[in-house]
């Protein structure tokens, strides 16, 4: 339980990381661990306690048998005062929950969302708490029928599905969307770019519209806990499987 | 207290209201009740219980001695699984809490923001719970040693303050930016409107550059707690006190 002058919950005002725990096991937290203390830092938040979060993650994992566990962990920025001015000095709090992480799933279908990605806050970069915008695009997908949103940002261009980072290959080389389009540097996002390195697939971090990705010969989303899940359609044209996804798949599984 | 597993928590997936109650008695709690009922149609919600939320806020109420009072009105979206999906039918949270509210306030000093409003989500005209582009936006303004941020929207048009909405007085009219801006429809603003209208004074609800506010004559903000606080500087530009607007403060007040 937490309290209910908590700023995570009153206005958003905290980070989290999902990680994925295989047989009791993180799955490397310390991408996750890294990305969450770089988070503080732009926020303004005291330095992230790395032992305690390993602490609440381990109690939310040790209450779970599961094969494969998602691991949410929550930092808030403490309790403090009324309206937006944080105290001066922040008591952040560290909280963990687990669930059964979702299986390995079937191609995604998607919609382009009408709700945009805001590149012009620094929030756009971190996974903070007010996740609103994400809560409205994935909603606008189910509510079109299919699984997952691509959201575009202020200026048009493809930044990141609702819960993924958004890939497409094309004419021999590899495409994402480069971080300042307002897109969380996903750990797995930084996987599959060193897997296609290293396979010898040149990596495009990019600034490109819709037409770019819809025009592609394969396109994928990537998340700590789906890897890699090939995008079968989106707004209605449809790709064939890809084997060259299939084997970045492999090769970050 | 609140369980981890809200999404108000966890994803900023709600509404708040922030209300001023005088000797223990709520102020116009009626255009806030329908705000909020009008952001859970928007946000997909369940419809609001009215009743609920009165006795939340008269418990919250209750607890307090004062003859100001902030009635914080939250409303979650409730538990619910794990990600971005809602469960299929919401049980939504609502819970209040109540404070002193600050007494009335000095002109206010501004900055103009480097966050943007993101008027390209329909958060954007709600007061959800995803709210830390406004912390961060007022961050900026108190690590410049001033009150409050002006925030612009996606196009660099002005939209509001972290915690109010806009307003500047110009040849002879009476300016605020219009709602497609990304602005949430203020309950004080309205008055605002309703009261210069009264006067005789036109309303231009505009598109405007911070140019435009910056050649004002005078400038104020808005929002419940403050009713009418007058700008005394924007960028280090300064105004003079305006006979104008204490006119339309004290018939707000």
């Amino acid at each position: 339980m937490i309290p209910l002058d908590d700023r995570g919950l009153l206005l958003g005002d905290g980070l989290f990381e999902t990680l994925l725990a295989v047989d009791g096991v993180l799955v490397a937290p310390g991408p996750h661990l890294d990305r969450m203390a770089a988070g503080c830092a732009t926020l303004g938040l005291p330095p992230l306690d790395r032992g305690e979060a390993a602490r609440v993650m381990a109690a939310a994992l040790a209450g779970l048998e599961a094969t494969r566990v998602a691991v949410r962990l929550t930092l808030t920025a403490g309790s403090g005062g009324r309206g937006l001015d944080r105290p001066d000095v922040p008591a952040v709090r560290l909280i963990a929950t687990a669930a059964p992480a979702p299986a390995s799933q079937e191609p995604a279908d998607l919609i382009t969302s009408t709700v945009r990605r805001n590149d012009l806050s620094p929030a756009a970069r971190l996974k903070t708490l007010s996740y609103i915008d994400n809560v409205l695009a994935r909603a606008e997908a189910r509510g079109a029928g299919v699984d997952e949103a691509l959201m575009l940002n202020t200026r048009g261009d493809v930044a990141c599905a609702a819960a993924a980072n958004v890939f497409w290959l094309w004419g021999g080389r590899l495409y994402t969307p480069q971080l300042d389009c307002g897109v969380l540097a996903g750990t797995m996002r930084a996987q599959v770019i060193a897997a296609a390195t290293g396979q010898g697939l040149p990596v495009v971090e990019t600034r490109s519209g819709v037409a770019e990705l819809a025009r592609a010969d394969a396109a994928f989303l990537t998340n700590s806990l789906i890897g890699v899940r090939p995008v079968r359609s989106l707004d209605g044209f449809s790709w064939e499987p890809s084997t060259l996804v299939e084997r970045l798949a492999a090769a970050v599984s």
